[in-house]
């Protein structure tokens, strides 16, 4: 990814992730597309306000289309783009930006070359009608390309085909700058550490601070996370987290600095 | 579980879970509360209508509680009742019910018993505050409750201590028939099978069909799972999925009839 080609600001952006089918509903498949997806977007100066995991219905589709792209910078929804009778996420994007949806010429041309004239069957040319005006975003693994229109980007379920669309997704659109984050772990309850953390955070508004409790190896600990896009100031109340656990009496266990491994480590 | 406790009727109930956390938002813990709490919810004749995973501010939480209410059955919501400054679940719930924050007195005896009166902080004293009304969601593993009031579950976000409340959850509602469902595994592409698995959900719209594209050791997979509340007819329309794949040229690679494990081998 050449960071030279990109519009980056000191803004940071916002997001929302529309997660689009019963197999997350009903338990059957766990979505990883949301932990892979608001770390991608983090290190873009992009934050993920929020995800919605909803049913592949007309009505559930347009209704929080409509609702998240008034409120955030970007939409990005997964799954509902292919060949079967449930997947109607372009048709309803389509009608959520009061578009018509058309025979998509660029995408009929990617999809017969793929697949060959004979096999080009109807189910297959349904993957071409887009809305109107879309912009296409290439599929480097099966052909069938998603779309952007206006602030809405329309990526596929499976997470190796939605991880090379977003590849070309974070080319197209502003970013900001990265935000950073630093753990510290321990094992001290959270409500010790509540008053000292919460003194902390007043003081300084511009990097956020969470605990987290988990459970790892039937032992309950503790980790501290700090966050913000100002890496000195970050620093330095990372270092004032360290003071808070060691006044309480134990020296913190881990300390990862902007850590990338973190998703496997912490959890749950 | 003693099943005879319940109130069980043939209707199939609708709930919405609320993720609260700026933790999984930022992909530092993946959420896995909601496959299982998805899973359970069907088993239990429940069906998952939509999952909001959202900051812990006071905004999104008392919007999106008051969204979903009206909308479902039973809201369930996860994370957010420790004792830091960023525990705030408990007072936006009774913010958005219209409700005052009140002291519990049942839940101020269970903490003080667990802690002890000299450990018996302000922090967690925090955690005894609850919705005037509030009825007590047991906590088994760190003493401090969830709490029901209306048609709104609150619990823990640590998975752990999120089970063994639900557990008590599902105690408290009505339950309906439990949703069954079978996988039909293959290799065959999505497209090949679209129209005739398209045809076949327009004569039986009381069993949902969906299929499923994986990659599994670089290997491109459908699942086909086919899913309701009547058995015979659940097992008729498995029969016809199973023809169609063999009348593409291709023997069921899987099948599996009201798969418990489903989740692990379906994993993306």
């Amino acid at each position: 990814m050449s960071e030279e080609q990109k519009n980056h600001t000191n803004k940071t952006y916002t997001a929302a992730l529309i997660i689009i089918g019963n197999e997350i509903l009903t338990g059957r498949t766990q979505d990883i597309n949301t932990p892979w997806l608001a770390q991608k977007l983090l290190e873009s100066g992009i934050r993920l306000e929020e995800v919605r995991i909803i049913a592949d219905t007309e009505k559930s589709i347009i209704h929080t289309v409509n609702e998240l792209r008034q409120q955030v910078d970007y939409v990005i929804t997964t799954g509902g783009i292919g060949p079967t009778h449930d997947d109607i996420t372009s048709a309803c994007v389509a009608k959520a930006l009061d578009k018509k949806l058309v025979m998509n010429e660029e995408a009929e041309k990617i999809l017969l070359d793929y697949y060959g004239e004979e096999n080009f069957t109807d189910a297959r040319k349904k993957m071409a009608l887009l809305p109107q005006g879309a912009k296409l975003i290439p599929n480097p693994v099966s052909a069938a390309p998603g779309f952007n229109l206006e602030n809405v980007f329309v990526l596929a379920g499976v997470p190796k085909i939605m991880r090379a669309m977003y590849d070309h997704v974070i080319e197209m659109i502003d970013v900001g700058a990265p935000v950073l984050s630093n753990t510290i772990s321990c094992g001290l309850p959270e409500s010790v550490l509540a008053p000292d953390l919460g003194e902390l955070q007043q003081t300084c508004p511009d990097i956020e601070i969470g605990s987290y409790p988990h459970y790892r190896g039937g032992v309950l600990g503790l980790s501290i996370v700090a966050r913000g896009t100002d890496e000195a100031l970050l620093m330095d109340i990372t270092q004032k987290i360290i003071e808070i656990v060691r006044k309480h009496g134990e020296e913190p266990r881990a300390l990862n600095i902007r850590d990338e491994e973190i998703l496997s480590q912490e959890r749950l």
